[in-house]
């Protein structure tokens, strides 16, 4: 029952199985990548003015953004520096003019530092400027709020604007679809039981586009070779000749967002930004995926689909442009979670193989073992 | 509080408690007993034609079982060569001319070779006899599919056909119930808290037998002196003078089987096939258990009653037939799910004791403890 | 993000995070402290006549406490001597002439000795006063069965009577109340989400008063400085000038227990016996808490409300007397449930810091840490 011992050329190896369910390699996972890396945490049109929050889960931490009333977002550990509890037990609020500590009442400026705390006029020795919410890093691109973990974060050149830049060959093409400037028609939060590669995985080939696609293989015929857009550095994929939209019928879509260029007008591009953004162009909207990771067989996906404010607010009907991607992430969800049902296999205690249309993932494994201790790889 | 140091020839010690608790223990068990021996998966009756299937948990694996073409019944790992999804989700289906994997359409025939994939044709490097479905050994046997994960399983006569020969001092008696030829009367499932190794022992011994059992006391009365069928070998225990079959209220069963040898007549025996099937034997009909094991505190167990296709096929009223072992079943289970509870102890930590009717239970200790790392043992 | 590496005098260091979330310290806990010390388990008067009997998890273990046909009250391990069988399965009973295993029908006495067994007496050499079920430890006290589980417990007079005296300041003052005397006016039984230690500290201090105890705080005006009655030795906070009652409006209470000396009248104490009891003292009744960790994460908290029995005989409404604490229980519950939330935080790796008017809960934290092993202490 020996398996994978000696590849041809045609295939190279996946990932052992065990990196998929093994809860210590998720926990480096969580503290060499997510909480290491930018992570895209919120839209920032989520936010209202200042003292408007929003707490989220990035890695193993509890982070709480806010507007300050100098209209700044700023990013803390959302954990009190006196006995450690919550400050912000909710998902979101507004309004707030101080964050004050639930228990004993340690309060806060919106910009995290300490400003009051019962009897600490009579705790003369305490520098009240060293108790302030610990800060978290915070850049926003693409009107998305990113936030990083880390003591001294990557470059968000490198690692973020030119990850999405080195997938289309070119700094600037994204700008054309302004999407800071668009707004949600749609959120749809997905629940899947599966490993985050997984889902990278899937999202990164169109090996299977053919198999549980129909709807998206009949508006990009080209899928139904099993290249992705992915596989091409700058390739957007040509929607079929009778195809007048990105919609579930290939039916017309809204309006087209005027400042893209023209040779965008009827193509798709997928972008991954490593450890857990994907985007897709397409001419008159933007769907945007970020990835939460719960456990190593658990991920939480918020999908936002972004259109022009004028679209959005004329009411008009998304449901035909929204049904199609929603449906592709159901299809490929359940693919994600048929994987993890049998990553603990002996089947696949080696891994599997990647076809020529998926050895790009084969870098992605590269990526992230190298942010794994020794001896997760090959058995 | 010192226990069990020393103990009077009348008791010898059990397992100690852990052995029913600890979880490396338990995946020992999977790796060096369910995955190493003979496992009664599936009633070969439960296949249709060509292109039936089952997929069943066996050890820690999922296995996949088909009838072929050739009307012949194969077992498969149920992982994809490709990228290791489950290549059959459902629990059985039947009319399935291949087994496709519903992620990249990854293609096998029946007999598990590998006979299409998209592109395939392109990858000539690729020799696809090395990635068909991984096989998994099959043999039929009292109707049954038994499976083995082994690479080299155990022999099947010395493991399964003679330890039941062993138990009954007989190579032929069991032939004479003709039980490939029985039809499943009813089935049931019982989810049992507690680990698979309490649910054997009580099944050997019937020095619980009047305190739990009094319906099946009341049919077999020398159960009431605690002395197992399973305690002699070869030994039936004979039906109560006044009853007639056996039956709830020992009211007269159905048609008897006509291929027993008429000493059998009014004789109940049962058998332990290591490591997860019972069989009982009375005049007109067969209980067959299948436990499979799924945490150390957790068994699920299929019980099949097996009477004449006749019997089955006139729809005559088999409730009271069934009634009494269900009723068993369920005062046993119980009696499992109460030891469960208080294995943990610090009173059980060496173990507790077997009176000399219980004896016999000493040889499945060993049995289990051979297949075990040292360490298990007595603390 | 160095945090806590040097505190100003006012600050002392708490424990750090993970001792409230590690399942190793939890464990460390459960066999050295809470199987260790004298543990309130029931109320004695939750036992009627001979035979009635309670279980209850005490540390990992189940004791079995029953009333002997003397009356008196015995504890033991509830796990047969044979086969390990729960020997009570229910949580309480009355009636009993013997207990009797379910299982194999071993029968103890109310002693616990084994007095008869199936075909025992066909075992010459078993000595059957060594397989009597295995005694705990148990005192009664203020009305309550406190039971150890180990082999020598520590001193009572020490570590629970001594308990009491120590934060009184008198080894007398408690019998004024005659708690045993009392009755159970109402009984709530609340599912914290949150590490036993977590509750402990809360109900040591009261700098959190202010901020989450309004009712409180506003019939114990001197609550609001942030010093709890547990500051100081033998400090009773008084009533405010306007309350006449400890209820949650500040109305009068229930008649006074008759026997408490003059100078309590308007005052209340609160005492905390480590490891697992809280109880208040007011001039009608008393609140008797005792805590029953299940997890890291999660503890059960019985809380008793005592009353003069004339009182509870007379069915006067006792509502606004237990709401009084019933809302301070589930704000301090609510506080404890925040910070078990951050415990895992980076922020709270080194843990928090304690002001001055918790520097006691300091005690707290070293007693807790002389029963772990090193490397529970500050990282």
């Amino acid at each position: 029952m020996s398996v994978n011992t000696e590849l041809p050329p045609s295939f190279i190896p996946t990932l052992p199985g065990h990196s998929y369910t093994d809860a210590t390699i998720f926990e480096q996972e969580q503290t060499k990548i997510f909480e290491e890396y930018w992570f895209a945490a919120v839209r920032s049109s989520d936010f209202d003015g200042p003292g408007s929050f929003r707490t989220v889960d990035v890695g193993r931490e509890n982070v709480l953004i806010v507007r300050g009333r100098d209209k700044k977002l700023r990013a803390f550990l959302n954990v009190c520096r006196h006995r450690g509890a919550r400050v912000c037990m909710e998902k979101s609020g507004t309004g707030q003019r101080k964050l004050q500590c639930g228990y004993h009442a340690w309060t806060y400026a919106l910009d995290g530092s300490l400003v009051a705390a019962p009897n600490l006029t009579q705790m003369e020795d305490v520098d009240r400027t060293q108790y302030g919410l610990i800060p978290v890093h915070l850049r926003e691109w693409l009107g998305y709020v990113w936030v990083c973990l880390a003591d001294e974060p990557p470059s968000f050149e490198d690692t973020v604007t030119g990850a999405v830049a080195g997938r289309l060959g070119d700094d600037d093409i994204i700008e054309g679809w302004k999407i800071d400037q668009l707004e949600v028609g749609r959120r749809i939060t997905y629940d899947v039981k599966a490993n985050w590669k997984l889902i990278i995985e899937n999202f990164m080939e169109c090996y299977h586009c053919a198999t549980i696609h129909p709807e998206l293989t009949e508006v990009l015929p080209e899928f139904a070779d099993g290249y992705a857009a992915q596989y091409f550095v700058g390739h957007g994929a040509e929607f079929g000749e009778n195809v007048s939209g990105f919609t579930i019928d290939g039916t017309a879509g809204v309006d087209a967002i005027p400042s893209i260029a023209p040779e965008h007008d009827r193509k798709y591009y997928a972008i991954t930004v490593n450890p857990q953004v994907f985007i897709n162009l397409v001419p008159d909207h933007v769907i945007f995926h970020r990835m939460y990771p719960v456990a190593a067989d658990r991920t939480i996906v918020d999908c936002d689909w972004l259109y022009l404010p004028e679209v959005v607010a004329s009411g008009k009907d998304l449901s035909r442009s929204i049904e199609l991607f929603h449906r592709v992430n159901e299809q490929d969800f359940d693919a994600a979670e048929r994987c993890q049902l049998a990553a603990n296999s002996r089947a696949y205690a080696n891994g599997g193989v990647l076809v020529p249309s998926e050895h790009h993932i084969g870098l992605f494994h590269e990526w992230v073992s190298q942010h794994l201790d020794a001896g997760v790889g090959h058995a």
